[in-house]
């Protein structure tokens, strides 16, 4: 099994202190060491770090930490391969365009018998599981609205919809973004915890790591982190429910919706958060 | 005006004395320091890192040198900002999937009135009249063979006539790759240099530096070097005629288009090159 960290801001905000917890995964406090990757925004640009080796001892996830870079939405993945050979056409997150915008995806789970009809607009280029499913994501985006990108509301009951049924094929806990939200989706195992003001002194579950983020944040900065296990040991993370989709923006849920079809409903932004998560 | 550099071999062959040369020219020796961005083909795998700040202090750059990365198909590129304002969004080399298989495409020259017809197949993300001219090449592939890659031939001969129509908007040197050619387009300027056994010694014309490549070669290793303006000062560059295409394979010349709509003329591979370049 994978290993997923999303983040998500409402000021452009370094990943160092969670990066840190969470690479430990790649090879050092857990197995997952058949590569990893990391994908930042920057406005509409991203840029992607990919490495096949693990994150554990990585000297890409070693620029990671020197170049602290700011961003407001970020998605990272350790592999532990389960479909599709190690190799840098496997390694998560993928990426594609779609309205003018790059979608980044990353996935923890696998998906069986899963052979779903691309007609070709989007193909995948490795032989996993996983960039089938963000291929198949993307047609099924496409198709409900070839030209332009529907608003957030709609895009959400789309994505919720389409999730439900890929995740009838197995384990589908993924992170997708376009720069402007970050979706979430549980199928069995994801959290996520906000960080505001008053800000918390934070402390790593994988290595005796602690910040005091009042030190390296704004009253108003605003900050929210998902995983597939919680990073922290000492903050309030929140399950999410298995069939949960949750949107993000500016550091916090915007919508959500429930399992078995019950209706999306809106939630309010959650006020206060940091530059350094 | 911006730089490419572009390698092609027929064993994966790391970049490390090649781009030492060409970072400097990000800021230190010349002055394209609006931002720079390099790709590394690895099988069908494919990773950029991409940096808005100078190649010549960036930190990026030295991962690039410290990480020595084995590709059999690199592009890289400095940006001196013509067109589409300074940004990530705005960093060479972009990518986009096409047939099942990554396409990087980084461009040299400034397009005029170019508001090429994007029907949405491939849109573009930031501002720059390149990433218009990569996703117009890329629609009239996709439009004259839209189910799977047509044989080289026919793709030297699609991208020569589009690259023909492109170029009467302005400078259009450019360096494309799916990961198994490189083709490059002049339109003004561009160079190439052929490494093969008995390897030279070469020297930067940008650094002081000189590598001896028969250390760190085999005999039957086989390496292209394409850049803007030759990075050595002592080895025969050979200079891209206006108008010309060459498709570059196995770290040789394989196809090449001359200007003035003349035939398409295969050329022999020409044999032995470097696992450092």
């Amino acid at each position: 099994m994978c290993q997923l960290l999303g983040m998500n801001c409402n000021v452009p905000t370094d990943i160092v202190f969670s990066f840190e917890g969470f690479r430990a995964r790649g090879g050092a406090t857990d197995h997952h060491s058949d590569g990893w990757g990391i994908a930042f925004f920057e406005g509409r640009g991203c840029r992607v770090f990919l490495d096949p080796r693990p994150a554990a001892d990585s000297p890409v996830a070693d620029l990671v930490r020197r170049y602290p870079i700011h961003s407001t939405h970020v998605i990272a993945h350790i592999r532990k391969a389960t479909r599709g050979k190690i190799g840098l056409q496997n390694t998560h997150p993928f990426m594609r365009e779609l309205w003018g915008r790059y979608w980044i995806f990353a996935h923890n789970g696998t998906l069986r018998n899963f052979h779903p009809p691309l007609e070709g607009r989007y193909r995948p280029v490795g032989s996993t599981d996983s960039e089938a499913a963000f291929c198949r994501l993307l047609e099924i985006l496409h198709g409900r609205s070839p030209k332009r990108q529907p608003p957030l509301e709609s895009l959400h009951r789309i994505l919720a919809e389409a999730s439900r049924g890929l995740a009838r094929h197995g384990r589908f806990n993924y992170l997708l973004s376009n720069g402007e939200i970050l979706f979430c989706h549980c199928s069995t195992r994801l959290s996520y915890v906000l960080r505001r003001a008053p800000f918390p002194t934070a402390h790593l579950a994988d290595r005796d790591i602690a910040v005091d983020f009042n030190k390296v944040t704004r009253p108003d900065d605003q900050v929210a982190i998902i995983a597939t296990v919680p990073l922290t040991d000492n903050e309030p993370w929140v399950s999410f429910r298995p069939g949960e989709l949750i949107a993000f923006r500016d550091g916090a849920p915007a919508l959500t919706s429930l399992p078995l079809g019950r209706k999306a409903s809106e939630q309010p932004g959650t006020p206060g958060l940091t530059a350094s998560a």
